[in-house]
């Protein structure tokens, strides 16, 4: 089977962008909060929005799960206050677990977090209880810059943000690392910001001893590991001169890395260097490039085609990238698959 | 000919770091500030530091000429105010320019600029000037993020940067886009922040028509271009989104890789995706990363040995990234070169 590891709502219904702007209105004038109740979305409205959407290419491009998450843009934690930050991803995550009830067996969710700059992050831990318990995600996005673009919070090694990495450890699952909008006017969101993001997370693991603290956390850095992959070996000769382990005792026991790179040469470099136990197969289908490649004739996020084309990976290889590595690092994935 | 269009002066004498340690301590004690002519290196001292390191190296490696600048990381624009920055590219310009007349042919010149946080880039001006008019320098350094890691700044398409611009078309030299030190606890500076100011600044480009008003201005993005090659596709596709013309139209007349890569499959990657014409030859020898790798007995640093092994050269475009391109974008540098 293939699964990809990297999905967001990118295709909401009107409905949830008007009632996060009202949200947004009422942090200034209070008398225009909406409540959570007031936004409506009845399952034929999220049926089609899938259906012609996300189903339609997961059937043309034969992906049979995706795990699937509030989108990233959204997220915007650094808007408002955690009670804010929290009524929204209340809101996402149910949508999102709507949606794993509507296409049992098609989409499996992964929560965003109530992040809040500068706020305690145990507070996240309530939305994470229910995602699992009730909702049975398999997976959290943590976004390591929840200031959008300013990069206030502290490095990911900080003690900041271990009440999450506990949590996640207690239940076995991973977070994807991954930033949301950029309001800080120097940082495109998708072009700039999310790239960024995947660097800096890698090089603060390269620089901490987080993994030794935590030896059973994982991470999954999207969007083919920003700038680490190309830069390889970089990142072995900066950690060599640090005198830390070699890279891969050090970080790839807990370091995943997803295929969103959007041309053949980008996946042919990432399947050449990186070890193929550490490649998650990801297209993040309907986000951040929508078109169609004039080179290739095809839709630049058809990454399964470039894993399909590469010469570093085979038969084998292959289904690891596909199947098998993201039911190893997603241990409730392949605990739902089992049951 | 060989030309290195990415050197900078890491193999300082001390008595450099003292004197700035001292100007950093005049700061908050005005008692301290030591003047400028209380620095003094002599000839020898320079000498021994290069012929040692850098003209040792070079001599090993087949490098003929390198454009040569001070210490990226230590021209850390966010400490003090405009009048410190201004002696302290005062003092390590004019190191760089005792060099190049210590080694005449051997190094030239690319100037450090006295930015500050906040303030007119027009006050760079005169250090412009003096590069070139008494120096002989070919380029400068041009930091898009003079807050060290908080990106205070408005981005490299706006007004803010105009009178740099404006010079530098006036004396048709290009612009290395190289940020300093980190001071952003988030971003480790030579594995997170360089690459990051690396794709931010193409990204910064992309979006907006900077080229449409500025024809002859030239960026070189060193690093290897941070992210941007890796993710071709995703750069394509964005523009494409965003109705832009196709890059090699909207960025390529503008716009130069660096070849520092420091494993083969990168510089593979960046030789196959970007057009030739804007590859050039650097290697920041003595740099980022010193070490030996041990997967080729080579330095890692030692780029000359991945252009000449990628198949996606051959001996014609090999000679553009090691010479022609760069005497096209440097200007200056091939005028000293005919002279």
């Amino acid at each position: 089977m293939i699964i990809d590891c990297h999905g967001h709502y990118t295709t909401s219904p009107p409905a949830l962008e008007q009632w996060r702007k009202r949200q947004i209105a009422g942090i200034s004038d209070p008398s225009q909060m909406p409540k959570a109740s007031e936004l409506v979305i009845p399952d034929d409205e999220l049926r089609e929005s899938i259906e012609k959407n996300q189903l339609a290419m997961m059937r043309q491009r034969g992906i049979d799960l995706v795990i699937f998450s509030p989108r990233a843009s959204y997220m915007a934690h650094h808007i408002g206050d955690f009670k804010v930050s929290s009524t929204w991803a209340t809101i996402c995550n149910e949508l999102i677990y709507r949606i794993t009830r509507l296409f049992p067996g098609k989409f499996i969710g992964a929560a965003m977090l109530p992040q809040s700059p500068g706020v305690d992050t145990a507070t996240c831990i309530p939305e994470i209880d229910r995602c699992v318990k009730e909702y049975g995600f398999v997976a959290v996005n943590l976004n390591p810059d929840p200031s959008g673009g300013h990069w206030t919070s502290p490095p990911l090694s900080d003690r900041y943000w271990y009440p999450i990495y506990e949590r996640l450890v207690d239940y076995d699952i991973p977070a994807m690392v991954h930033v949301s909008t950029s309001c800080n006017a120097c940082f495109h969101t998708t072009g700039a910001h999310y790239l960024n993001a995947d660097t800096t997370a890698f090089m603060q693991c390269l620089t901490s001893n987080l993994f030794k603290e935590f030896p059973a956390l994982r991470f999954v850095i999207p969007h083919g590991g920003g700038a680490v992959p190309y830069h390889w070996g970089r990142f072995r000769g900066l950690a060599q001169d640090m005198k830390t382990p070699p890279l891969k005792e050090h970080l790839l026991n807990n370091i995943f890395f997803d295929t969103c790179v959007y041309h053949q040469p980008g996946i042919d470099l990432l399947t050449k260097v990186i070890p193929v136990e550490n490649i998650l197969f990801a297209s993040e289908m309907i986000g951040a490039v929508r078109g169609i490649d004039p080179e290739s004739g095809h839709h630049y996020d058809d990454t399964r085609r470039y894993i399909e084309q590469t010469p570093h990976l085979n038969e084998a290889t292959r289904r690891m990238v596909f199947e098998t590595n993201t039911r190893r690092v997603y241990t409730r994935l392949d605990g739902a698959l089992l049951a």
